[in-house]
């Protein structure tokens, strides 16, 4: 069994590698829910449900998220009657949320939310949000304290970040399976995600740090990061916040009480060296993942590795 | 003021007839609210949205209710996330329950999530719900005891009608506003809707029929039935369930302690007589109303009876 921790769209291409590389049954993706968010009344987990479009073949490869050949019709109407419509949500996408959101109200978990919606859209692979109890990132700019989504997508990362608060976070407990999954593992793989705020929240949930301390299989982690910049994203000006290095060292260095070895860019192999001082093996190799094949040969790779 | 008591389809279409004729801030129109239901986890109003879509000149002609050149995107992937969907909810539609389901958790009454579709859609007249409090009409065939819309629309009204209830109406109370506008009126004019299961729960809120008997102001009522049959829907089998004649006179009958003139179809002009030993008037015109024209010819008619 394969451990893979993950947020949004760069971690989803490397998850759809995995997927492609492995018996899906040898594979459970634990995904951040810090970013999760209520819009129209309806809950929606960005990172869950771009990982669940990826593996089930109808992700908008274009954008990374949403559903492919997507409409925006309900959210028109929605604009007409007043509504804010800054979260594109579209008209299929929106039935994921009214599902959701309807087995929730009924008492549902996240997890048992998601396990149905993989079982409906023929996923093999398991695939469990990092808590059933709500996390939720906020992020405090000159505006005042907004929501990770308001942050990202509303104001388009352009304010300067001056607080993250983790909200709930202590009293969340790892969605069942998960603390199992990973004593059992053969391996853990940290994906191509913000450390910050994708990253940063699942292992933030208590017991989930704890255990990868433990687990005997290797931990390996993908960077974000090539040269200073991440390959999308604000991950750059979170980390920066935090008071991490911008780079593939910064990675390493927060997972350095667990990590076992870090893949970085071919263009950051001066890096090796000092990754080294922190006891974590480095090895650098060609991380982007534009096509296809190119998340099957970087999967393929992380496989051989652990 | 002129009241206008309606249920959905056919009543919406004198409604709107009524809307070209009048000062729309002459005109207030209480709605039947025991066919809404729950679909996807959604509120959903039949009748109030007939009527508000109508009246804000976006409902579909040819279907007479929801909203024209509708999509139906959302639903199909309901579908294949397992979900029931023989209540064929539109992407535009879908917008209107959206909010109107968000405005009611936050504790919003039906009546106030009402007044802000008919203020964003730009509607003068005036739209109630008969109540703020839930009213359901549950219809038993073999099958058991279902919803109306389980009866109506997903069964297709092909079941014979073993019982009629109507849950929650004696403690109701009628919307702000509902008995206020009864006593001022000018004129009150019940619409050619089913008197079994649209009209008849309107009068049952305790309160809205003693309010019509005490009334000054005439009171007109234009037949559903031409002949033995409805215009359109299961009238006939509701009507004689309750074992209301199936007929315009059956119709006065059912509301002969308030009503002083009942308008007829032609064809039935041979029942002016054995309505009028219900000390009811009764005149026979065209009360069809497939176009426009013939919406607004019968509505000035009314008006100019009245």
């Amino acid at each position: 069994m394969i451990v893979v921790l993950t947020g949004g769209t760069g971690g989803a291409k490397l998850v759809e590698g995995l997927y492609l590389e492995l018996d899906p049954n040898d594979l459970l993706v634990i995904c951040n829910t810090a970013d999760d968010l209520e819009v129209h009344g309806l809950y929606v987990a960005p990172d869950l449900d771009t990982v669940v479009y990826t593996l089930a073949g109808i992700v908008d490869r274009a954008k990374g998220w949403g559903i492919q050949s997507e409409t925006f019709t309900t959210l028109q109407r929605l604009g007409q009657l007043g509504e804010e419509t800054w979260f594109r949500l579209g008209d299929q996408d929106l039935a994921t949320h009214l599902v959701r959101n309807r087995l929730l109200n009924q008492g549902q978990t996240l997890a048992q939310v998601t396990a149905r919606f993989t079982k409906m859209l023929g996923i093999g692979a398991q695939i469990l949000p990092m808590s059933n109890d709500r996390v939720e990132t906020r992020v405090k700019t000159h505006k005042g304290e907004i929501s990770f989504q308001e942050y990202f997508v509303r104001d388009g990362w352009g304010d300067s970040v001056e607080g993250l608060a983790l909200v709930g976070v202590e009293r969340s407990r790892p969605a069942p399976g998960i603390l199992e999954a990973i004593g059992n593992a053969n391996g853990v793989i940290l994906c191509p995600s913000n450390p910050a705020t994708s990253i940063g929240p699942i292992l933030a949930v208590p017991g989930i740090r704890e255990a990868l301390r433990e687990v005997q299989a290797p931990i390996v982690a993908v960077s974000p990061i090539v040269q200073q910049r991440p390959f999308s994203g604000p991950a750059h000006k979170l980390m920066a916040h935090l008071g991490m290095e911008v780079s593939s060292f910064g990675v390493a260095h927060a997972y350095r009480d667990f990590l076992d070895l870090m893949v970085i860019a071919k263009e950051d192999s001066e890096l090796i060296e000092r990754i080294g001082t922190l006891g974590i093996q480095a090895r650098a190799t060609l991380i982007g993942m534009e096509k296809t094949e190119d998340k099957k040969r970087l999967a393929q790779e992380l496989l051989t590795l652990l």
